[in-house]
């Protein structure tokens, strides 16, 4: 403790330049996000040009492009708030004095009037981190809203969208809403509507680890103490992120991966995630498209700590989303292995477990190994959102032999708790295992495989290549004979002319997938449903493929 | 933009200068907690020699000691890694290369060993802000913990805790109950299981929205739009801080206030909140006990602002906690007004509103003015926990005019939503006037004035003054004649011998009361344990001034 003073006095230097890095990595971030959404929006203005008949679309168009334009003044205000501890320059360029740095912010305060790009880009009310997630939110949602503002329904809107761009299993609402309708559902007692311990109800923490016990075959009992329940995967993910990492340090992941884990991590836990890019391409290392190997997380690692960058973990996604890969048992030990030559935490999302419907293929939980390579750095994340379909009950599952980070993790439940009678009814549910193994299962399985088959078909029949995986509520479609050239330019057009013709899909590059062309189909909707959509479907490509052949011949009549 | 090289170039001092205050900001500030758990603990160390009677309570005190040195230890680690930046010191205090800067916390990778400090104060797993966290969610749930393991009941556990620090309303659970359990509330449809609008179900919203209207008599409907539901009034209060204030930035508050705010505001948001203490006398402008007047918030924003403070908003709770204040519609506009003259935001908790007993006294809410002084600033805060007693549901509302403050907080429904299912039963709840109006509220009241006069009429026999303010589920009292000298740490000691008569009480300081002797008193449980809990509350303070008289004794034998 007598050299306290010299440890004080020593870091400045590096404090900050610390500072000026994250300040400027912001900055950079900030910047490159502005040119995408510019890029976003001309690419817009250029579709509206060029479209052939206006129609009534066109309505909805320039609620898009109004959109976009909110994102865009957002975007440009944060890059102003950014630059914000400066002052202001006046109309000559020249730098005001200090007083005035507020200026920008509150005008109505000041003497001088703002220019009008000054009042355009400025926020009264929303901080920096609050444009940042307002922003993101609003241009991530974007699709999710107009559908829920004009939904397909057979008699009342049959012209709503179809959704098959969101990962939702809703085959067996008719047997969940039985079960959730049985009368040991709607047990009510005090405990249920008063607080209780933030990691969650005690009976529903050893339901689930006794859940997980079975179903991922774990070699003995696991501990309910081990258990920390949230309201949803995300939280449990954003708590993980926030104990294990402070900001700007990172997570390894692979490429393509579920966009709402990026979302979490940048706008609530400034995490970042450095991604592992896989391709397609079958060559050398890859045996099978988009394969993750040993060596490119290596190489990832390396170019990572070349670049200065603080790498805590690495996530991943089994069985993955959007890609469907199920890792073997040798795989998965090869990747757990990896992270801990580094060092690195490992959280593991299996929220598809019960979702491989492909009954050639067997799930291997990191629960069932009998040794795990680092034990107090493996985390997994479970939900039933997915296997059983019910994303809205909003329940996420957190399971790590580490009693510090589980208990650092619950503190979480103060602010992502979920309802106690949501909780009774979740551990009634898993606790049915005659239930779930007799009726559930099977019957999610085999509707699986019947829509997967329907859905399979018709994209062999469009001669539209995909992954044949076998699990979980998706197929990854390679549409890139769609686009001329090959460009995510091309690809958000693609994406668009679906939306016109009322079908969400969800393209590969909110996937931070680098090959444009990719699109994630989500078929485990109702049967309805899905025919109508694959019919918008293959209608749209049809569209694509006829505009394509007008503008060869356009082409080839001038020259 | 032809200046952007220089407004890129310039801030950099500031940037700098700014980084650096930050850092050592939260230096000072975990160094004073560090200090405040040293002293809590030597305490602890001296109240276990003076104990009297060590009997079965000594293994529990053991247990709390074991755990203040684990928040011990907590802390230190957390101002090692403050200070990690810095290149950590060899034994003979010489100052290491770089590359051994992550040395402290990567032991087993380093060939140096490490001294025993240094291993003491490590933490392999947990980020600074993981142990932040951790370590403050620990000590302020310590007690709530001991209750949870060791509940009164009236035939399984006759000797557990009796919790009267906790502000749940425990006294209408058989009507909560019966209302539950009604056909209505097991309604499920599809939607109820899948994703929905991140700013909650819209049914909700509707209801949520002619609810307010009518409760807090709105001169006009108000609108669902200006509503997003969260789980729980903590979240919404997170949230708001969230997209108002940049990290450090600041709300004032007067004190002694709701420590679940100060938790939430610290620990997620980092977000400071400035009091502005209040004091019981009864002089100049005072003219009641704790009075919150614009004259001190005023002096509060003054010496906010030399201190260089950057002051977003004012934060207020009414009907108040602890303290149970009403504000008069008078007071309450010259607190928004004053708000107005600094363009700051308003965040207003009203979640006690239908909580006020006393039939002589009227709520206003800001809901019910004819015309708001800033009304895209004043933002409102209500959920259910209190008002009819199901904190176990997780549900918190926002209402605000401001539609960009209304869209980025329903960002947060990502990771802070509510189960589908919970918000069915909710709008079922707040739909029932007939049933709040005809059953649900003359009960609740009837009960509530009769547990209060219970205890006031305990308190009175007692002697002990308390605020009689005829709204909340708790009493604010003086016990400062109990303490000798009138100090915390007194307080601290008083406070853990109710512990040790197997009550908890809520003590002042973690209200950020300025003067040490108060303590909050729950009084809304069932009539039983009301009754043993101020058996013991009268029994503890029995002990406590035998202590006192046998001190005199024994200090008067010895002169």
């Amino acid at each position: 403790m007598s050299h306290q003073s010299v440890t004080l006095h020593k870091p400045r230097g590096q404090m900050r330049s610390q500072g000026l890095r994250n300040q400027s990595m912001q900055l950079k971030e900030m910047l490159l996000r502005l040119q995408h959404t510019i890029e976003d929006y001309i690419m817009q203005l250029k579709t509206r040009h060029l479209q052939q008949d206006p129609g009534p679309e066109e309505q909805r168009h320039r609620q898009a492009a109004r959109e976009q334009e909110a994102t865009l003044v957002h975007l440009m205000c944060q890059v102003v708030n950014l630059l914000q501890p400066c002052p202001p320059l006046d109309s000559s360029g020249h730098v005001g004095a200090g007083q005035q740095a507020q200026s920008s912010r509150q005008p109505d305060q000041q003497g001088r009037p703002l220019s009008d790009l000054q009042a355009a880009v400025i926020s009264y009310d929303l901080s920096n981190r609050g444009i940042d997630i307002s922003t993101v939110y609003q241009s991530s949602f974007q699709d999710y809203k107009a559908y829920l503002g004009d939904k397909y329904h057979e008699d009342k809107n049959p012209l709503g969208f179809i959704n098959l761009g969101v990962s939702e299993n809703k085959l067996c609402m008719d047997l969940m809403t039985e079960r959730l309708s049985r009368s040991d559902m709607n047990y009510i007692e005090d405990a249920l509507l008063q607080y209780t311990d933030w990691r969650g109800q005690p009976f529903l923490r050893e339901e689930v680890a006794r859940f997980l016990t079975y179903y991922c075959k774990a070699p003995a009992q696991l501990d309910p103490e081990n258990v920390v329940v949230l309201n949803g995967c995300c939280s449990v993910f954003l708590a993980l992120a926030m104990v294990l990492c402070d900001p700007g340090e990172a997570f390894l992941t692979p490429t393509p991966f579920y966009g709402g884990f990026a979302f979490t991590s940048h706008l609530y836990t400034k995490v970042e995630l450095i991604h592992v890019h896989l391709d397609s391409e079958v060559t050398g290392a890859n045996a099978c498209p988009f394969q993750l190997t040993v060596g490119k997380l290596e190489k990832a690692m390396l170019e990572a700590r070349l670049k200065g960058k603080h790498v805590k973990g690495l996530l991943l996604i089994s069985p993955q989303n959007p890609l469907g890969d199920v890792y073997s048992r040798d795989a998965l030990k090869e990747y757990l292995e990896f992270a801990k030559r580094y060092n690195l935490h490992v959280i593991i999302d299996e929220i598809y477990m019960l979702s491989v419907f492909d009954e050639s293929i067997t799930f291997h939980s990191v629960l069932s190994m009998e040794s795990l390579p680092d034990p107090k750095r493996t985390h997994v994340i479970w939900g039933t959102s997915k296997d059983f379909g019910i994303s809205g009950f909003r329940f996420g599952a957190l399971y790590t032999q580490n009693k510090e980070v589980a208990s650092a993790v619950s503190s979480f439940g103060y602010v992502h708790g979920i309802s106690g009678i949501a909780q009774h009814k979740l551990c009634r549910l898993l606790q049915d295992k005659e239930w779930i193994d007799k009726v559930y299962l099977p019957t999610n399985r085999s509707r699986l495989q019947a829509v997967h088959r329907y859905v399979t078909s018709n994209l062999k029949a469009l001669k539209i290549p995909f992954l044949n995986r076998g699990s979980g509520l998706y197929i990854w479609i390679n549409l890139k004979k769609y686009l001329d050239p090959c460009t995510f330019e091309q690809e958000l057009l693609l994406h668009r002319r679906f939306l016109e013709n009322k079908l969400i899909l969800s393209r590969g590059k909110s996937y931070m997938c680098t090959e444009p062309g990719w699109f994630r189909l989500n078929f485990s909707d109702k049967l309805l449903c899905l025919k109508l959509g694959m019919h918008r479907f293959s209608q749209t490509l049809v569209e694509q493929r006829q505009d394509w052949i007008e503008k060869q011949l356009e082409d080839a009549l001038r020259e």
